[in-house]
């Protein structure tokens, strides 16, 4: 069989830029066309990576040996750039967040109705091998039925110094770390609805953008998950935390250091109280190690490249996209209402 | 100084009873006068232990030489039992929660002011170490400016099998351990109003009384407070977790293992960034070592007994009560309101 080669043009060539062009260079089938950027400091790292700088964005767009385009600018101008992409007859990549509100994504999609290029977004951390394992045991009932879900990421460096910072640009956690947990949560959840949000967040060291939040996210199948992100936490709480009602399970960090605790089927009759300075406690006293069982985490395997294949074929149309633009949109929503939430101090109603 | 002699009866021989009177044989100027219970196996326990058993409540409350009476029933009963030791002339401690709900809580405070007699409540965990350990952090702002705090006890044995899981008697996890919970939160915040409550509940081993709970209190000084207990936790996240603008302490478990990071003052120009299977971030990378600095936690040390001997002190008009029946009744109100919260899934304005 015939191997089609595609051509990729990049738009804004900063970190996540060349994280792109980096991994693009081990996936058969795709090139990199070329790079452009307003800034004279990465046109010449390109440059000396022998990577070709086009002069405009028109000059990328009208290359005609370009298939897909990446947008891998500040957050604000992934929508003006991807629909003239679209409209000049380019498939569009776009990172995340696609836009700052579900409003912008809408007129996305409409161009890519429009135009019938393919438009997507680069939700790689449905990659991360964190998530697809605790997807599996959620999945597979393997701590019983889960009441309670606790997904975090914690730093202590606040946010970066650059547009980031601030509200216009697309600035701000939720947005940048928000986006993919939420993603993780609304994919490991199905078709179940989501009706209520509880949202808090910080102004810690920015005033302009939230520095980090919770998200309390209530279920239709009564399944509470907690959605956190904080920047100026000196020790981390752990990365996944899942409760059912036989077992409980536990990732602590990106090293997906953590295992699965749950029942033996062995009652404790003569439970040791725990002794405090001020009191006792049976119910919330240690287990003995005959009555548990730990076992480790089913590790499951995944490869980010995956992302880019499933985009040939989708052009190609030989697969449905991975990430679908109604997801896309949901993610969105949520993040609006976690915002409403946050300054209103309400709960807000989702679905 | 003559040393005056008090002299308690308790009512209610179970757990806690017996763990009063064994507490009560460590304190000077304080003695056990005997105990009721309905329960022959604890009469028995008594008598083998040379503890006076009275016949009836009537009959302990008919001894003059008592001065104090201890409820320490179950918790519906606390109420009828306190009021009517009031009214014969006892001074009264009572275990926690005190009752059911405020409006009982007040009929008890109006018997104390009817009668004359010393009222309060074994608000004992306000001695537990760990608390008063991160009250100090707090209150000496070791942190900087602390801006979320999580208080968290977790088991996974659900809840006793007693009277405990029963509505009618004053069951489940928020009368039980919330009272202690939310009690050393509000006494930590001083005079700050608490703004709003978000609660949820779970009912995964018991229908009839919740076996956990989790409630966000947002105060009126910005700080967020996550409150919870759960009874089917197989692994336990840390008890105590608090933010502040320059550092994190944590204390891990009942024997106070635990830490202050704070930043060190000094910059990381060259942070290396987490790769994970589908992507990089620096924001989330762990710190360098020499950008941090570590500390032990300024342990506090306490002595439960300080309860009874200020009870005694009180009594003789020596000194203020240490719990406070105000404080007492905003803790109760604090509970009903988390009540409400979980059953409306809304937001509940407290302050």
């Amino acid at each position: 069989m015939e191997q089609q080669n595609f051509m990729l043009g990049i738009v804004g060539f900063g970190g996540m830029g060349n994280w792109h062009r980096e991994l693009i260079d081990s996936i058969d089938g795709l090139k990199v066309a070329g790079i452009y950027d307003i800034k004279e400091s990465r046109i010449n790292y390109a440059k000396e990576n022998g990577i070709k700088a086009y002069e405009s964005l028109e000059e990328l767009l009208s290359d005609d040996r370009i298939d897909i385009v990446l947008v891998s600018t500040p957050n604000d101008l992934h929508k003006p750039i991807a629909i003239k992409a679209m409209k000049a007859g380019k498939n569009v990549v776009s990172e995340k967040p696609v836009t700052l509100n579900s409003k912008d994504l809408q007129e996305m999609i409409d161009a890519s109705e429009e135009t019938g290029m393919f438009f997507t977004v680069h939700q790689n951390r449905r990659w991360d091998e964190d998530f697809l394992t605790m997807k599996k045991i959620y999945e597979e009932h393997r701590l019983g039925e889960v009441f309670r879900i606790e997904s975090r990421v914690h730093g202590s460096r606040g946010i970066p110094g650059d547009w980031r910072q601030e509200k216009e640009h697309g600035g701000g956690m939720v947005l940048d770390w928000g986006v993919h947990l939420l993603d993780q949560i609304l994919l490991m959840m199905g078709d179940t609805k989501l009706n209520t949000v509880y949202a808090t967040e910080t102004h810690i060291t920015n005033q302009l953008v939230d520095d980090g939040f919770t998200a309390e996210l209530r279920f239709e199948n009564g399944v509470e998950v907690l959605v956190e992100v904080g920047t100026s936490n000196f020790i981390n709480l752990p990365r996944w935390y899942m409760l059912g009602n036989n077992g409980t399970a536990i990732i602590e960090d990106w090293e997906l250091n953590g295992k699965i605790v749950s029942a033996a089927g062995k009652n404790e009759t003569d439970v040791i109280p725990v002794r405090t300075a001020a009191g006792l406690t049976k119910t919330m006293a240690p287990r003995r190690e005959d009555t548990i069982k730990i076992q480790e985490l089913p590790i499951v395997k995944s490869d980010i490249r995956d992302f880019y294949r499933n985009v040939m074929k989708v052009i190609g149309e030989k697969e449905e996209p991975k990430i679908k633009l109604p997801e896309v949109k949901r993610v969105m929503k949520l993040m609006e209402v976690i915002f409403e939430s946050a300054e209103s101090h309400t709960v807000v109603r989702f679905e």
